[in-house]
């Protein structure tokens, strides 16, 4: 059987640059078929309740989704989104957001996970999202191989 | 029958704070149940790929489907959003996203539109992403009144 | 606090009439928040590759969730559909289909709920399907009051 | 570049067996690309309020976007589906569902179909659902061929 991708290249691909970088991604934990990430409130987040954004709640939605596929997926392959759904259940006013994602299947060209997300402060979490998330395998580019 | 909330709203919502106006959404047309945005390229926008996240598609289909039900509600209510769902068509490598929001209906609680996103640069423009979501009629908070 | 929905609502709604008496669709059990269906195989419920045709499976996603969010509600409430997503895992080869939904949130006039559709044989047991749904809340029509 | 599958498959795959024609689905039309399919009214097909019940909209979603997608692959493919997902507009009281699907992009593996569905009386028409759904290439079964 081929060998997986390792669990670092979650954080290659999520902290090194670009979007989740600046937002202020963090990958809490990474085991084949899991993912947990983690993300800080800031005013760049929030829509105009002051609650995170939706799109930033569909964005760790789908990172989260990506990386638990592509952590079942051989070295050298990485899942790229074809579709997310996210249902959010309660406003996302908490201080931090945790997505937790799951696969529920991966084959040799499709990926798909479900995905909690949870919104938590000092005092108390509360699951404010859950999604869906289908992954199509591609080769990885060169400079995260 | 109900005044409509002003198209100028949208832009308030938009520009005026948080992820929307960070990430340099704008707001380029509203009437009745339709929206049309753009947002040009950054790199604190995109993938590991170079092109736009996913999460941030998704935003900008958030952002416009709220916009184009809002249109559509009674002055002093707002959409908020139950859920959306996503399809990513090709690759989003162009310098503009542009979001065409439409409603497909909108009744006393809850509105539907459909959104397609378009990737352009100079010489082309391709659709990207096509999307739904479901919008729930809220008060609008009293600084946005 | 309003008396919920009794649980025996479930079968009347499913077993009375129309698709679901037509299909087969049986309640296997119901909790505040849980259901449970279940749908043998016949001629009349499959596709061209002889599995349970995609919007069978649908369809019992959309019956567990209707009837899980509607066991949440207080008498004289039904849940009808707002929109549902389904995610087709492995082929539905099976004997039978086994629904389970869970409520992942109910409110005064919405409810979410997740589905997991398994397939299943003498031999086995695979989860084949995975779906969400959004319910609203309407009164119950009088013949089932 | 290779021919496509030809228009008579449809009708082979709808006409032909179980669900579909139990169901008395009848394909209208399709040309690359689009399909429209229509569907009678009768008990075993309605829900608790006497409308289409929601998990046949769901199936004629599913086989009008599979009939656009598979109209655009090569002869001897059809579009098996990955996921679906339907948004539920207004009351399916009509005689008769119609959809007319469109394929959004088809590529080697995936194709991806927007669907929009009518529910018809004497007297008016009006769309009652709107769905999406992505599709996945595999071989025809030889039967079919």
């Amino acid at each position: 059987m081929a060998e997986l991708n390792p669990p670092e290249l979650a954080s290659k691909i999520t902290d090194g640059q670009g979007y989740t970088r600046a937002a202020g991604f963090r990958v809490i934990h990474v085991e084949p078929g899991k993912a947990e990430l983690s993300l800080a409130k800031k005013d760049e987040l929030l829509q105009f309740g002051g609650h995170f954004h939706g799109g930033v709640i569909a964005a760790i939605v789908d990172q989260a989704a990506g990386i638990a596929v592509t952590s079942m997926l051989p070295k050298g392959r990485i899942g790229v989104t074809v579709e997310l759904k996210v249902n959010f259940l309660s406003p996302a006013d908490g201080e931090t957001l945790i997505a937790h994602a799951e696969a529920l299947q991966v084959g040799g060209t499709i990926g798909v996970a479900k995905i909690e997300v949870f919104t938590k402060d000092a005092k108390s979490e509360r699951r404010c999202a859950f999604g869906t998330a289908t992954m199509r395998a591609v080769d990885l580019p060169k400079q995260f191989a």
